[in-house]
């Protein structure tokens, strides 16, 4: 991101405020909850006047929605990441999910999504909505509705579970371990949820 | 627990008193966090005077402290389940979650760490200090101590992922399914990390 580097000429600047009004509002929400941000402190933290804030979001409910919707070109790598053919596939869905946690734009929504998703019912209720909407789109993974859900839920525990451990809590040493001594770990694990036989 | 169904003694009223106490800090800190909790709103919350929390606990830091200590049976139930034989460990292992956040003392705490953890620095830290401290025993595991770490680690991952989307995210059909289908589902994958070849 040369977003620091280049200093903003006119047209930027909205983006550029918003981007750094976003980033104090994800900090906020995660750190302290829905009920203990307010706009005023999100304006101190971003170094604006809390009316610009108001300006650019309106209220804290949809300032809460803008901190922890992730990028479109997110949710499209998603989806073109459960089009990849089965075999490849745990592997593809791990590798996407190292490399979003490591993008500058990406990795801090989804920071704050899964730290505000513990304590705010709204954000849990949001991540509930994309997981389950992601899972229940995989048609490849098989005809049988509740058979696919399983499968794609549990993928989605492991992934889930990793970057907690990962990226959240930093427990060593998942923490540091490469992204290719993670993959050959843990594609192995998602593979089987995604095509072996889950009833014994 | 029948404690609510037997009205307390005299000497069964400070644990009775301290339970609700902290039933109360656990909703409180889980919900908005270290700073937006204050002992006046854990008194209220728990229909007592913010004396008497500061006659039991002290200080919010060791009220912090109290309400995210399992008990010690927990923690010796976690230690038996470890030296299980390693062909039964990963289902083991499982079934001692599964069983763990249906008990009406260790779950609400387990769910107090893992939602207080996401925004509070101390319970990070202490989650990280448990979860480490407690794989480093894992002598069976193992004599290379970071393969032994790499592989609970692992476990630890799944087991912790699924414990977020099945209690605290509730996303289905995860939270759902029974104890039965979830070890047949899951424990494959924990006895690989705890006995496979995890380098391809």
């Amino acid at each position: 991101m040369a977003k620091k580097a280049v200093p903003p000429g006119p047209r930027d600047e909205r983006g550029v405020l918003q981007a750094r009004i976003l980033g104090a509002a994800r900090d906020a929400f995660a750190d302290t909850g829905y009920a203990g941000t307010t706009i005023r402190s999100v304006a101190r933290a971003a170094d604006v006047d809390p009316a610009l804030v108001y300006h650019y979001f309106g209220s804290k409910d949809r300032l809460l929605d803008a901190a922890t919707t992730p990028p479109p070109r997110w949710l499209e790598n998603v989806a073109n990441t459960w089009a990849t053919p089965l075999p490849d596939l745990g592997a593809a869905l791990l590798r996407l999910m190292l490399g979003a946690w490591g993008d500058d734009e990406i990795g801090p929504v989804l920071r704050s999504v899964l730290q505000t998703a513990a304590h705010e019912q709204s954000t849990r209720e949001k991540l509930r909505r994309v997981v389950e909407g992601q899972l229940m789109g995989v048609a490849q993974l098989g005809a049988d509705e509740h058979d696919r859900k399983v499968r794609s839920g549990l993928v989605s525990s492991q992934i889930m579970g990793l970057a907690m451990m990962r990226y959240i809590w930093r427990i060593e040493p998942v923490a540091t371990m490469t992204e290719d001594e993670l993959v050959a770990a843990v594609a192995p694990n998602l593979q089987r949820y995604i095509e072996g036989d889950l009833s014994k």
